[in-house]
């Protein structure tokens, strides 16, 4: 146990051991193993986008089996999945990557803008399939987040009580946005805030802009001359809206990206500014193996220094 | 134990020994312990109104700690946050500070004229948590207030069957009301007798003006000759609102104010109108440390007088 | 919070912040507050011996107000007793001393070689009394232990998930056992090992004698010339055995002594042996009030050093 | 309200305002209303002992609608029934005398030393019918006695937050007791005290004898010099030994006396002795009817006074 | 994953993945990882035998933080032990070394022939605390068998219903059985037969004498030419009693051995045997720190091979 995986779980004293645990499995695993820093591959595209939208692209990702050993091969940090997918791989890969449940999803049948997840998986369902956590989304900005943030505090007590760590994606989302301001500075540091209130173990938001959605927030960045300038400047101001650095702040990479050398610039932003890591899914599974496995390898490098 | 902690207790008779205990054990602690009046530190802002907007004016305020710390040196009653606050210092800081649970939060992403609050924490958290009590807010006069009541009722009575106080906070707001109206001498009181009847043992409603909002409340008012001049008679027609000053009634200060003058002659007002104490967020953790524990140190002199 | 304080909490902390907040309580209130030491008030007599042969001696104590009182006004750590006597004044003493609902009694309406202890209150009546905690009594050696053992432990997993502390009495008793054998230095320090093993936040032990009741024990005691001697060595060997002295360990007083410097010479030997305070029931109640408080200030004052 | 009921319901004040009103209810009805005195009409024995032995002597009393009439028409303070009995009258009836549900029951088909109740009604039922409260009886002394007391502890728990007071027979009975000892003064006081422990709003028990039957306590009555000589002095002892006459004590008549006088000295000797009343069930129901009302009639006179 | 636990997961293709992944986190864990041998530290003998025979030859065991650390050194599989010992370590530790929570117990206070376990964790207590197993003894022989296969199998049902691997001690005890056939390899063989029954994921069961107990089986065993005359051929035979080795099979090494080289020729004769390693307690922490440490490496070193 390195000291710095200790000083993160001091950060967590009033959850029980196996939420410690749970969350050291997940910070001791892989090539970043014991660095403090993570690197999660999530598939539920399949559900949120459709498979063929998600997997057409590379038709190995159609198969389960794909994206445990690509987690495996890479050495990531955990792997996280709806239940389908879990299940049809959780044996065959038992004890070879931290599993994390995705255990509420949203498809993408219907053009909704205030949008809803519905719950797929139980706490008992991570538990069989020896998952380490579970994930729940939540939209911050939805008309539906009141039943949102219900549902994952409730499904978060439990999980937390079964000694589960819990990670939430929090992706402002609903009418009240504009669609720039959902990557907005002021409001990507106000869904880590949320999430963080809500009792989340790992938090994942995506990448913030410079753009500022709310006037009442843009007085107070303006006036308080907060630091906005730079990617870095962003993350490290994401990462003190989750209690000052005091909860683990992963980063999505979002839509697949041709640009390489974009991605791994992200990645050393989150870096330098004090994120604890990145969540790739597509920019992971869109491409074929080789060529996933090496860009994996790029970014767990950036990580890893 | 006084005799004014123990004449605020016997309003209480119809409530467990376990409420009564934890309604003691906040009027007893700090350096107000013993006298019948109260401060309360409240760190909700961060759900309430986003983290930079709370929290940029003094950045140390993004560390959960620093809060506790604030409650805790300065020789507050109680402190109050939403679950995730809670838990990243409940166990550092345990038996330091009443804690109070804040078991109900909204966010203001999205600008909706009538609110509502979600569920964010169960009675079984606040237990684990070592909470003296539960706070919950209601906003009377929203078009949704019809589930607020009902889901704070449901709420209050399993906290109170087991022991722990209720603190509401009941802030009149919606559709119906002029912006004017939402401090109104006429809805405050209005207000603080819902959360009396609601079961409430700590009701905190804002400082009143002297505006009156309801036609039929103005001709009681006017002809009945009712007192409300000064800030210290609205104080006084709002603790009689609450059940002639039979359950504990705090106010709160409101947004940052820059004039501490202004700050500490409301206080003055509320203590000679015959108030329980302030419920002081903004004011408390949107100055530097030691200007907070200066100006709280202000505030406990005059109630403690 | 002093360090000592601080220090014995840091020894439990797979117990959630309410259990850890009770324990402070207990720690922090009254004379020894903050000394880690304790002195507890037990007054379950009037169920396990009989009203008359408890108060006979002392007619004052057939009133339940008597024991709070006496609690109180000495300024103990908590005062400990079952339902009836507590729910007889809960209400009106609330907050004024941290109270322990003793939650299994026995009564000596039979000769049972091999005893049990009947469940006589729920987790719930503690929270609703505004309890930090509940006692349970195990007869280590009883044929009748392993039911004991198992109550217990469900009524303690309970208590702890809803943040009350669990304090263990472990009487050893039973058939297997000789008189000689209850007081016995190896059964003592097995008892406190039991009680540890079974989760409890405070055991509370009779004082040991020299004596050695198993001969598989002897052996060890001779072979590694453990120490026993004097009475401090022996308080010494049990916290030893309550898991290195990382468990509060209190010793009980047992039956009458009119001879008061022997009972303060046995204070000072747990004080000396590092143990963590007193029990003191029939010698608090079986003299008259003011003795009595003489009696206990002498005690509070050895610990106190 | 008088000031003695008031003194009265001071006693519980950690009853909730339920609890108060049903014991409010009874002390407040009948002749005896806001004396403080009780006169309570139990009609179990068609349970407890079989119809022919209780109605034969008194063929009326077979019709379930005699006993109701019989309670109301003397002005006693409430009637106690199995389910069968209350439901067989308490819609006719419905608020003319308060009713106790009798909620545990024993036939006598079989001869056992050690005994035990089945429960035979629930709180439900007890709500349903509108009683103000339900009886439970318990043996102490029986080998079953655990069981017992857990079993009334539970069904205490739920009626009294319910709102129900809970009368508690309690009857030492059982292998370890001679039958002498079952009146015994020193038991009689130990089974009223096990009863308020267990949470008894009023405890029922047995008019006691100067036998002493434990050799431990009979060391402290001749120490201590308790007086037991006359009935009242013991009447006085065992209200001492329910809490120092703080909680509602009153006593049973036993079978059928045909020497009126002496029941009538009873009474005194319960009246004088600071008893709450009496328990009276056989010597009514065995008579006639005007026989049975005058033979009220003077006992009502009696505790009157 | 090696091919060797790749295998071992093979024989469990019925158990869920929490199950599997468990056990995968125990055969990987520590310096045999990936060997499929496990050497296990069980410290539950301060319940079994009492602490001073357990820790008096080393007084650092009565710290429950010691033998977490020489689990966590010696780059040991696991650590099992009691509820008690495992809440005092679970979060300090947390992550640094597989957790079998221990869930019945027995002391050694009465000298019972025929021995019975009691239930001292829950299922939920081992997820909470992070534990990858529960860890249960049964006694084939003791005429309370019944009892505790009953008892086991419905633990392991929920504990695997809940991901976690289910470890049985079988040791054969009871009137029935000799003090010599309690070790018999008839009888051995025939304890880690029904513990696979049960549903056992790892079996444990203590090193077997050439000694056969049961006419019965002897007249097989003669003409069938079992051979049973090494330790490693009785090693071997006990191993396919267990499912033909398709289950884990580990040995105890029972009481200190001050001859060390004995031991390690047990160790040898495990590994020849094709047994999956040892569960050495007592020869571990009955040692100095620094001797215990070089003794497992000496061990690990044998299975290593």
């Amino acid at each position: 146990m390195t000291e710095r995986v200790r000083e993160i779980l001091g950060w967590y004293r009033s959850e029980n051991p196996g939420v410690l645990t749970n969350l050291a499995r997940m910070l001791n695993h892989g090539r970043l193993g014991g660095t403090g820093r993570m690197v999660i591959l999530p598939v539920d595209q399949g559900w949120e986008h459709g498979p063929a939208r998600s997997f057409g692209p590379n038709d190995a990702g159609y198969d389960p089996h794909y994206h445990f050993k690509i987690a495996i091969e890479a050495g990531l940090n955990a792997y996280a999945a709806p239940l389908g997918f879990l299940e049809a791989g959780a044996a065959d890969f038992a004890g070879d990557v931290p599993l994390i449940l995705k255990a509420n999803n949203h498809d993408s049948l219907a053009d909704e803008k205030d949008s809803w997840q519905a719950l797929t998986a139980s706490v008992k369902d991570a538990l069989r399939l020896g998952c380490v956590g579970v994930g729940m989304t939540i939209y911050p900005g939805s008309a539906l987040r009141k039943q949102m943030y219900e549902e994952v505090r409730a499904y978060a007590e439990e999980a937390k009580a079964n000694g589960l760590a819990v990670v939430i994606w929090s992706y402002p989302r609903g009418t009240s946005l504009s669609k720039e301001g959902e990557t907005a500075i002021d409001v990507a540091g106000y869904a880590a805030q949320i999430a963080c209130q809500l009792g989340a173990t790992i938090v994942k938001v995506k990448l913030p802009t410079a753009h500022i959605e709310q006037d009442a927030a843009r007085k107070v960045y303006e006036k308080e001359k907060i630091v906005i300038g730079t990617l870095a400047d962003r993350v490290k101001h994401v990462t003190q809206c989750a209690f000052a650095g005091k909860r683990v702040v992963i980063f999505s990479g979002g839509a697949k990206n041709d640009n390489d050398a974009a991605v791994f610039d992200e990645c050393k932003a989150i870096r330098d500014g004090g994120g604890f890591g990145s969540i790739i899914g597509r920019n992971t599974f869109q491409r074929k193996r080789n060529e996933a496995l090496k860009f994996l390898d790029e970014i767990l490098k950036i990580y890893g220094k």
